[in-house]
């Protein structure tokens, strides 16, 4: 692949002000790109050894560092590789950086080292893709799920359905190449029977996308009320209760203000739709433009009043929408003892009425359980199975379920088998590309440069 | 000392998105704290050892690491101390943490590693300080500076001047011991020629404070002007074609704005002074509170003017000053070849005049080559040599001359040679306390609570 040859160099640690910092050199002439440089030179892969970093020109000493070194295949690159950890600070490891560059190494590209793992073989796309997960992940369930991806468990699972196919495939592809012969024909309910059974491997896949979404990504929890009813309110008591994450995506310009927060693990992302004015019921509400989306993303709708009397038109509303919802009824330090049992009786279906004051900061932690009680029970956020967390992966599943789909209509259909056989493949090819056995450079860069220098 | 026990543990890389974080574990314990926790345990001392991080109790697994065991007395703290190199990113480091700390260590406190270091005599205090200085480095020069202190040069020149008086304070205390026995008397001019000797070591090192200081600060450098002069044009002009550094200094209340950067590896601190209003002449403005305190603390002076017939003025009252100026003549884009010419022939002092337009671009790189020879030949800004950076060196040496200056006024007078010895003993311990021999844990907590955690 051109442009990605050489011995490559980095900052692997982040920058900014820390005890330590880890520079990493990979490709064939790491080491000897390194010798010049240093006082001492490992004298075996894997032992850490202490020595100065001098620049090999002038021999000025520029630190005190301990030079790691890990032979190919045994790194993470798959090449030979040489971690140097020097001392922290934003000069230190820039000079290192100057004098290796100087030396024959080049910078590296965001997710260079990571893609040469890929390219040597020690992991495939979808675990080239669960580091940079890891890595950025913002709560302990991201990060339980990211892991599972990892360990390689959703590369296996592609690789049985890929098998169940392979020999689907090759059963008619065997047939079309002795079919002016007089053997055995192969029988048309083992090859549907094998197409079948990868359809529903993939549709359960299909399906766990939007758990994996919620994991990985975060819940989508809209706020949605008129003007005044406490919006901005809940959404700063729910702040003051919980752990929230700063987050360091740029400002973008949006008609809502999103807060993450990190709830038992899970990354909760709850919008205000403030600045919406003068509407007149909540139907109405959900005929803005900006909140019609919310909504229409949303995982999760949080909708809040004052009035008990609004309950059943929410609810009656809430029952055309396909998203669970909690009816938050705001101001219950103002309210009636009376008028709330009522409120709450309202909803004859398990549409829940939780009654909180924002304001007085009462029943808020009753709310957010309640919310992640809703989210499991729906969602099913079990952190353990296999599932997908990208949309690349859901996208190259819908290409493979479309092509079997094919096959399975061809079957019914009485259909040559060589098209059945085509249909099958390009189905196998769909799933080589969630893996990266079979992927453009077009579609490597994509993925790796959201990567992280030095990773 | 009390509260400075145990295993300690902390993340030593910056916070934040990165390819690696590295945690470390030092103290009695760091090795039976990990061994629950890794499914396999390092070998041997300093042998990178490719592991899974799990939890002790569940066997949850964490993260695949690399763990490195620097055994007692050959480890960055003197002690017993484990580095494990896991993904970075917010979370995992984090996780790792939590277990190391349900597993018996606790949290470092800031600068705690390298408290221990100085504690087990891997470091004395001055180089302590050196390895801060280099993480928060903002320069080239700086680092260097740094680096000097950090190979110990201070302190072998300070035990140099520490022996000289031991010897002198020792033949006047064997003096006093056999004062009633009949043995040789102590010649009073050798004992005077050593106090000689060690003052002038100690004005030495007191002298290239300034030198130190601005290596390591960085140099001030007000831009002094009327309103509308161009101060902070000159200022925008120079950023643009320089490496501007983004600090970390929090926000402070100010009147005037600082801007630093690395001119060919020389940390310039340029303040424009704007804010001032309405003022009829240089010497009025010098008046003015604020321009008078950066003036005052001034290590170089620019004073720009848009009129000719000032520089004459200008002049005249840098003359009165002691610190190295350039007067800037600006807005030459504007002005009369002859008049700039007329502006420079005014100083008969070699004062020099820079004609320059801050708008247009127009010499700007010969101004701050400029203002770098000054600085270099009036500071000698040499990096190789042995000087005080801190403050706290300059406090301790003040106490130490003082205190040898005493001890020479009692031996002219002829007074006994006790209060002449106390006086030396005064001046050893003072010095005493730059290297931390001796050192109350007041001092000891604010020169390591600027460290960052995990250093």
């Amino acid at each position: 692949m051109a442009g990605y040859e050489g011995t490559i160099a980095a900052l692997s640690t982040p920058e900014g002000i820390g005890g330590i910092a880890v520079v990493r050199v990979s490709g064939p002439d790491a080491m000897n790109i390194i010798k010049p440089c240093v006082s001492r030179i490992p004298p075996e892969p894997l032992r850490a050894t202490f020595t100065s970093f001098i620049h090999p020109k002038d021999k000025h000493f520029i630190d005190d560092v301990v030079v790691t070194y890990f032979k190919s295949p045994r790194s993470y690159t798959g090449e030979d590789l040489v971690e140097i950890s020097c001392h922290g600070g934003r000069i230190i490891s820039g000079l290192i950086l100057e004098v290796l560059y100087a030396c024959g190494a080049r910078p590296a590209l965001p997710g260079e080292f990571s893609r040469r793992a890929f390219i040597n073989g020690k992991m495939d796309l979808t675990q080239a893709e669960a580091v940079a997960d890891m890595i950025h992940a913002e709560t302990e369930k991201s990060l339980k799920a990211a892991r599972v991806l990892l360990q390689g468990r959703l590369s296996q699972e592609l690789e049985e359905i890929r098998h169940l196919l392979l020999d689907a495939a090759s059963l008619l592809e065997i047939g079309l190449d002795f079919s002016d012969q007089d053997i055995e024909t192969i029988e048309p309910e083992d090859i549907r029977d094998r197409v079948e059974r990868g359809l529903i491997h993939i549709n359960d896949l299909m399906t766990s996308y939007q758990t994996g979404r919620i994991l990985h990504n975060g819940a989508r929890i809209p706020i949605v009320g008129k003007p005044n009813a406490g919006k901005s309110s809940l959404l700063n008591a729910i702040l003051k209760e919980e752990r929230v994450i700063t987050s360091d995506i740029p400002g973008t310009t949006r008609d809502y203000i999103e807060e993450r927060i990190n709830h038992s693990g899970y990354l909760l992302r709850l919008y205000d739709t403030a600045g919406l004015r003068d509407t007149r019921d909540f139907i109405e509400l959900a005929g803005l433009e900006k909140t019609k989306k919310l909504m229409k993303d949303a995982d999760l709708m949080l909708m809040i009043t004052e009035f008990p009397d609004e309950v059943p038109y929410i609810a009656g509303f809430l029952e055309t929408q396909e998203i669970p919802a909690i009816i938050v009824l705001n101001k219950i330090d103002r309210l009636p003892e009376e008028d709330i049992r009522r409120a709450r009786s309202y909803t004859k279906t398990d549409l829940p009425v939780m009654a909180v004051s924002a304001q007085k900061d009462i029943h808020i932690t009753a709310l957010m359980d309640r919310i992640l009680d809703l989210l499991k029970d729906h969602y099913i956020l079990n952190t353990e199975t296999v599932m997908i967390s990208h949309l690349r992966h859901q996208n190259h599943l819908k290409v493979a379920q479309k092509a079997l789909l094919s096959a399975r209509h061809a079957l019914d259909e009485g259909m040559s088998p060589e098209f059945v056989a085509m249909d099958i493949r390009e189905a196998m090819s769909a799933l080589d590309d969630i893996t990266g056995k079979t992927t453009s450079p077009d579609v490597l860069n994509h993925i790796f440069n959201r990567f992280c220098i030095g990773k």
